[in-house]
């Protein structure tokens, strides 16, 4: 099995071990994902940017597979517990293809706007498991313990820390992937990440006194590739995920999530979407029917909907009128904010309330994984090992950067009365 | 106003002028064009091309921009009633960005199952024409006889026969953005088309005796631009636009349209549809409400139709179980080719007929436009004028190459009888 | 041993096999080849044509590595006499690494110049069978029989009658390099040899009769990445390697070495030069000393030759005054041009008359190696085998289609003269 | 004049203003770039980086040019003594392209190696003012004051200030071109410096009581292309400037000119070499006819040079055979380590101990331009101007990074002795 992929040039998984990725790939769930768009919103700010995530699947999948590559090239170095053996790369290349398998319609919009209901990660697990869906089977027929692996892995839960760090760590094959797609369909950013060198540059080691190995990476040439990853990520959050345009469209969806909820399903709502909003509980195959086209055509029907406040939080989506933004300095108090901009809509007569709204996002910039002691290591001649934000100081500045995005949402017509209550946060 | 684009990095329409844009950008039938993938059903086989009309009409617009420019620049040496003045250079912003406004479903898919709708192009004149328009409204406001202008040109008609080729000719900003950009999102045949060269090496001339300026090139520097584009187009169409598994997609679309010409109007089915099944004429409204939205919805409910026929197709295409194909030598007559097929087909039990078929597509890499007396031309140092294809070997052997498509396509149960029958047309 | 190329990107030898490249990289031969551009004058035309014949070297040992790696995923299918063992590994290895290790000063340029010198292939060869080399005594550790392997594997010829194509054939690792990397370098056709996509459509067969495999290519998806390849080649010929001023400065070169022939040689000329010009027999520690320097040095000091044409010539080289040239029609008789031409260059009363040439070359395309029966094959479904030119209407075009370069070259203050008697040519 | 650059892509001087760079390009002293390697040594570590001074003197231009066509769209806004009328424009091209037009032998290198010499600036000065260089007779055929403008421009000083900070300052043109040109060409870290995103979110602004502009950038969107630029100078001076193996060669050259201090100019040594080595005075023609060819030629000769401690390092050269380093703690103090170093190649018997060096670099990562009051400037909605790093984290962790370079450099014959004195300082 060969694709063309304009992120990574030539995919190929051949061979029995990586044939699993062809034959989940054929599954009603991974196609599923041809139909949740991998930004959501994002192509509000960006027109490339409707890139699906099942092109982000086969990504992940392919990375892992450049990993265990890698890893297998330094197998001599490991202990016997940290190789990896022909099941072990099964489990984490379905792992990496599945990772995103619960998520629902707009990606992370969707999880957002419905606050009960479970977060994706959840689905992912109930997904795996459940005996009924195709995934399931494919994984038995390999091996009946493979749905619980997969989904424990997924977690970042594996009898091999290493691997489990590269699914769900602070650097893992997922990102890899996605910075460097949403890259690629933005325009933005593109090159920071340099897969190659980054891969090229990882080291395991086995800390003193500890069983397993951990992620390190070599500090001569692997600096600047670690640091071109954490930069990718902050520039992408900067310039593409907390996009204004963006965001003030995630609240053109969630205002119109909270409306539903008051007034319950409208024509247009599917079954599923119906049962969510009336608070009654999801079956997996329930769920499974919910992706960006269920929204996409509720949407659509609801720009002739009764309810004013539906249709015009429907037809500002779909003819991209979006809702007025305006930046407050980041050491404004959001909760004073929220209280003068609710003030403001008041007296411009904007109605209901929650059209208006103060949107704050911090995004750590460099983090350390809690799970690997230090974070990640970086590896000095002769066995040294040091802690990245010790070695670095592009890293040490940016474990100390908390990019703050902190902007007042709000419909146009309440501009002149915003702009003057907000004005001195500004 | 400002875009990052992936393709052709920064767009600005900035100035008078091209400020058209901007305000063309913002009306819902516009809009609308992001609802509408650009290669229809090519993400089954190039997981990348969910990219939307929308990105290709901002780039078509910057395209056009940028020949505007080249045209300015040449100024000097063309006859006065070839210069491009402010008006006619909006008139050709508009026409580059609006070119497809008319497009429904999938784009090409939809035109091609329902043979009595009219075609793309026509409903393209009856949204710039409507006064109901958003369009129409916004051009109306800048000069009254500019939707008329903006429709002729789209039509390659125009005052400036230059223009009138750069809007719709052998080479035109449509092709010179979509296939660059259908090349950026599949991966496929990137760098071949080299739009900064082909611009630069761009030249006007009035051959004798006639009144108005043709479209040439420098033959100096020109030739390899030019042969890079329309193998640009050949690869494009070899690799993705006939790739085997996009035609077999598109058969299941034609499948279930015919199957619903028979049953009637479904649930699911929306209103604009059930009109055009029943043979209804659409108003320019109802058109509008045609989209990709509003087929993936109907393939989804589909999937639950108690029409066995109809659900099968409906679900082969929501989890990607695409019909079988069979490669036939390019000289099998196609007509004893289905008769063959159709007798498997019998023989196989498969049911209606029309499942089974015969896909035959010619696309000729290069063939001169009419309208150019002797396409396109070639200038040669002191002025002389040379046939494109007389100069260059390599456009000589495109002229004559015909690329043919020519497969079955059939359901997967009839393959060992198909397998059978056709074996000594392959 | 890791090495970052701007062209391939990460290159890594490692492992036993490898290795070898890493210890016949530190010989003072290949280091030799650092001082010898790849594209020899080429720099007059293009700025960034400055790279060396030593990353060309590398580029061909990585893509050589590549194919190794690709025969042997395709082993199982080959008969045992195919198979590569670790010996054969390291003599291709070396062999491509070091096939260029006989080129003079200025590439091609050099060898042209003196007509009774040996070509560079010779060259490669005593330098490799000479025990004195330092690439001898690397060769020799491995195994006595080496040097004599690696010589004949340069010249095509090997046991393995596959690999010999691959160091010498119609599309050899040294093409596959050079064309990525002289596109790179000067900017020009980047993109349209695709690499990955031509390794991954290979496929060796055995030929009805036959003992050992030939080259093939996968037809349905090889098509496109074969005439890439051919059509790279083709423009690099047109765009650049015979760009008229980089064959102008050829003829500078030409007659600045015509002229020592009948002067001798000159202070600046060095000691190796100084015996070519006499006729002498150079050794090979002779010939090692020659290289782009020692010609850059001695086209320096004749600038300030009390002979007052050859100091021309070589102000000329330094400050870029190339002579002009000027185009004929390809049919247009040679001999008979250059007759016009001298008498020309007479009146014009240029001395000596060889400073004025006609420079014909003439490149096909695509021709079928002689050695390869019918040239390229391509594999169809269920292992029909078919020419290239048969399946390829653009190959077959390309088969056709000889690119003639023909140009008088001339020093400009003859222009009028020449212009007179050469404008029914042109 | 139209060029193609593999960096910039096309390149082209058009029109009355631009053409004085198509003039300039053609005197003597700028085609003498084209024999300086912009680089010096660094093809040792990076084998594709052989690349000019003249390419990048091209480039520098063209950067200028865009800057130019920046300014001159953001004219409106600027205060007439800062618009750029056809003149000054003509100057900033011309100095753009002409600012490095004295450097010497292996650009950077060869001004380290003799202290007494002038700095390159200096010699750029010289060139241009001398009456007889065929740039100043360019210069002055326009306007009797260029070449004083020109020279004084590129030395940062001009009427408008922001002209002078755009051709030497933080972030000049020179800059913009050799960090894309620089990486391009050695393949590391391609793509961080956005020059696109640069140029659009420039702007210029006049501080409260100054009367004339200075550098900004919008604050919304040019604050990750200014971070990047930055970054790419870190990551080249990291990896490629600094490279241990290009230093290791550097103090070759280093050792082999303080050889010929001691002894005396040698066989080999070109005349304006010898004038230096001893001291006298040289003159602007003398000057020019150092270049990367004389210092090649010169080690050539010395590798048969008598002179032992000559001919070593000049082999080592010749046949990259490079001196050891080890790479000592930044806080480590470098006399100390100088006097350890010293004593153990002592030890070791190597001679004469200047053979031996410790090498140490500080590169400050961003420090403000103090000719721009509070650095470079960032500008906020309404007009509101802040400092970079009190805005960028980012800007602010580079203000205090200080890339250290700390190596020992020596023979290998000294490695033990050397490795055992400095073992606790690494």
């Amino acid at each position: 099995m060969i694709l063309r992929d304009p992120v990574h040039g030539l995919i190929s998984f051949t061979g029995p071990v990586a044939s699993i990725v062809a034959r989940l790939l054929d599954t009603a769930e991974v196609q599923r994902l041809r139909r949740i768009r991998a930004l959501g919103l994002a192509s509000f700010a960006y027109p490339g940017a409707e890139h699906s995530r099942f092109a982000h699947a086969i990504g992940s999948a392919h990375v892992m597979q450049r990993y265990l590559r890698r890893v297998q090239a330094l197998a001599r170095e490991l202990p016997e517990s940290d190789r990896i053996d022909d099941g072990s790369a099964m489990v984490a290349l379905a792992a990496a293809l599945l990772h995103d398998l619960g998520h629902g319609p707009y990606s992370h919009t969707f999880e957002t706007v419905l606050r009960d209901s479970p977060p994706h990660e959840q689905w992912t697990s109930r997904i795996l498991l459940d005996p009924d869906t195709e995934v399931h089977k494919v994984l038995v027929e390999v091996d009946p313990r493979m749905p619980q692996m997969v989904e424990r892995l997924v977690h970042g839960e594996s009898p091999i820390p290493h691997l489990a760090r590269a699914v769900s760590g602070t650097f893992d094959v997922d990102r890899c992937d996605y910075l460097k797609r949403d890259s690629y369909m933005t325009g933005v950013s593109y090159g920071l990440l340099d897969l190659d060198w980054l891969l090229e540059s990882l080291r395991l080691y086995v800390p003193e006194g500890a069983a397993a190995s951990g992620l390190a990476v070599d500090g001569n040439k692997g600096l600047t590739a670690v640091e071109g990853f954490f930069l990718a990520r902050l520039y992408m959050y900067r310039q593409v995920y907390l996009h204004k345009a963006v965001r003030a469209a995630e609240y053109l969806v969630r205002g119109l999530f909270r409306r539903l909820l008051e007034i319950g399903p409208q024509p247009g709502t599917s079954p599923a979407m119906a049962k969510l909003l009336r608070g009654q509980t999801l079956e997996v195959a329930d769920y499974l029917r919910l992706d960006d086209r269920a929204l996409d055509h509720a949407i659509a029907q609801y720009t002739e909907s009764r309810d004013e406040v539906l249709r015009g939080l429907a037809r500002r989506l779909l003819h991209r009128r979006l809702f007025k933004t305006m930046q407050l300095r980041p050491e404004v108090d959001s909760e004073l904010a929220q209280a003068r901009l609710d003030e403001a809509l008041a007296k411009a007569g904007v109605q209901p309330a929650y059209l208006g709204a103060i949107d704050r996002v911090e995004v750590r910039a460099y983090s350390e994984d809690p799970r690997e002691d230090q974070g990640l290591m970086v590896l000095r001649g002769r066995g040294q090992l040091r802690r990245l934000v010790d070695v670095s100081p592009v890293m040490h500045g940016l474990s100390r950067e908390v990019y703050v995005h902190h902007r007042a949402v709000f419909p146009p017509e309440a501009g002149d009365a915003v702009g003057a209550a907000l004005a001195p946060m500004t």
